[in-house]
């Protein structure tokens, strides 16, 4: 496929769009700028996966590589309790990318934007020698005061997790052959898998948190161990956190204990697991409880892993004795 | 440098930010998106520079990578009419790349930010095998009407264009050695430099341009022959021009008759200068021409370089011979 004749073919995907966002995007694709109708504040964010860093494409699809690229942007949007709007790609594929792995990258940025309800509005495509997937994500919101920051948290408040930690972690394992894919049921293999190449962004979660009142919030992409420190830091406070009171994904044990290390460690932080960790008042946590349970099929689970103390933005789990978490520090 | 004290620094460096702008910037760095405050429409782009495509890291100095990254997503804005607004900063950073350079690389992002208006909101830094900035940009308006697209050139208007042409390509002919940018007076050859690596977005221009009537308006970042044209496409209309009429920078003649080509064929096709390239009817183009004439020390020049027929998409030189323009085809 030529490079022009490959251009048109994506655009031509992107411009397909979303129909319920033709009265919102006012201009799309063919002009120097998109031009969108918003309702006062928009939330954005810009995020960037590049292949031998944060990803191989020997390991991935191009599809998954466009699923996660645009899965790890809309997650901060989920982390502030934004909605997803609109999104915008810039691309920079090596000369040796095919024409139809090139089309199934923007599919799969497609797929995991249409399931968020974001739109695809502009782009970019350029060469690079290294496959480079640049997204930036917009949502809006009339009031300000319903998103959550990461500066919020007070001491008594306690600290939550949604879903399971460590998939991600052990998907990659798998991918790697520091594991034994084989070991596992091939479900449970399948669903590590996912979890690592194919990963959800949790945005009805995160606006639920912001309804009930969660006063600080972030995604879990770095690992737990490193997002919780970022809400301790910027809210000025301690938080501590138990290793055993965390949810583990199914397989993590197994994956863990091939690869050596204790499999709450690897949940604390293996990361881009992209679940919400944020912090309620214990009357919200309890109220948040209800709500999970009443809309588990859609919410999933909710765990305590923790509380917020007093302090000067120290991080600290409980029970992890001596031997310091590996990551921890990136 | 450590990588997070680079990050840290980074941000210092961009949260210290534009005071004017704190108003509308509700969260800047720290959260996982910013929030911004605008008045109803809009209007983003994103665009990639990538080290080895778009640019040389031998040629340039990081400040001028970031001079030039910052102004090739602002020139989309200006093609619009848009005003500058926020800026969201994507860095992929080799190994390689001190910690100095990196600094000198923001820096220049902000100072061609700061020089049009706009405000570096957001960002994200990461590895990579080549140095890769993406820059998105946002502009506000409260009236779409008041943007320029690509799509409304009609028949009897005349084609103007801002500026001179051909610097930047002559600047890049110096850098790479294929002209002698000794045989120049210095105070000329300095200046094709900038006009390749300091390059200025023609925001002020534009907003003029769109005020006067511009029915459709594009940037030359391709070639004014590439872009020209997507204006006859995007509007189904025939645009004839004159390389007898463009005008060129002050060295252009030299560099090109040292290169081996026609000097007007090189402000045709060379590209990256980033004037504007306009449509208007023949009473707007009056106007333009006197409002130009009161105030040049601020909008420098407008050229009639040719004009809108009856068409489907062609873009024709009226003067060019049989001899294909050599870069036409992208």
């Amino acid at each position: 496929m030529r490079e022009l004749e490959l251009i048109g073919e994506i655009e031509q995907l992107l411009a397909a769009g979303d129909p319920r966002a033709a009265g919102r995007i006012v201009r799309g694709f063919g002009d120097d700028a998109a031009v969108v109708r918003g309702p006062g504040y928009a939330v954005t964010s810009i995020d960037t996966l590049v292949d031998g860093v944060h990803f191989r494409l020997g390991q991935l699809t191009t599809a998954e590589v466009g699923n996660r690229a645009a899965a790890a942007a809309l997650s901060d949007l989920a982390a502030m309790a934004a909605p997803a709007g609109e999104a915008y790609v810039a691309l920079g594929l090596p000369a040796e990318l095919g024409g139809e792995d090139t089309l199934a990258l923007v599919r799969g940025l497609l797929e995991t934007c249409a399931a968020c309800g974001a739109t695809i509005a502009g782009g970019d495509v350029s060469r690079s020698a290294t496959l480079t997937v640049t997204v930036t994500v917009v949502g809006w919101v009339e009031d300000p005061g319903v998103l959550v920051g990461r500066d919020g948290a007070r001491p008594g408040d306690v600290v939550v997790v949604t879903g399971a930690l460590g998939g991600a972690g052990a998907g990659l394992a798998l991918l790697e052959g520091r594991a034994d894919s084989t070991a596992l049921p091939a479900s449970v293999a399948a669903a590590l898998h996912d979890r690592y190449a194919r990963p959800q962004p949790r945005l009805a979660a995160g606006a639920v948190l912001s309804t009930l009142g969660a006063t600080a919030m972030i995604d879990i992409s770095d690992g737990l161990a490193s997002d919780a420190r970022h809400l301790a830091r910027r809210s000025g406070v301690r938080i501590e956190l138990e290793l055993a009171a965390l949810p583990l994904d199914d397989g993590v044990a197994e994956v863990a204990a091939a690869v050596g290390i204790d499999p709450a460690r690897m949940a604390a932080t293996a990361g881009e697991d992209f679940e919400l960790c944020a912090c309620l008042s214990p009357a919200s946590a309890q109220l948040a409880t209800v709500e999970w349970s009443r809309r588990s099929a859609q919410l999933g689970t909710l765990t305590t892993v923790g509380r917020v103390l007093t302090g000067d933005g120290e991080l600290v789990f409980a029970d992890a004795g001596e031997e310091p978490l590996a990551g921890y520090e990136h």
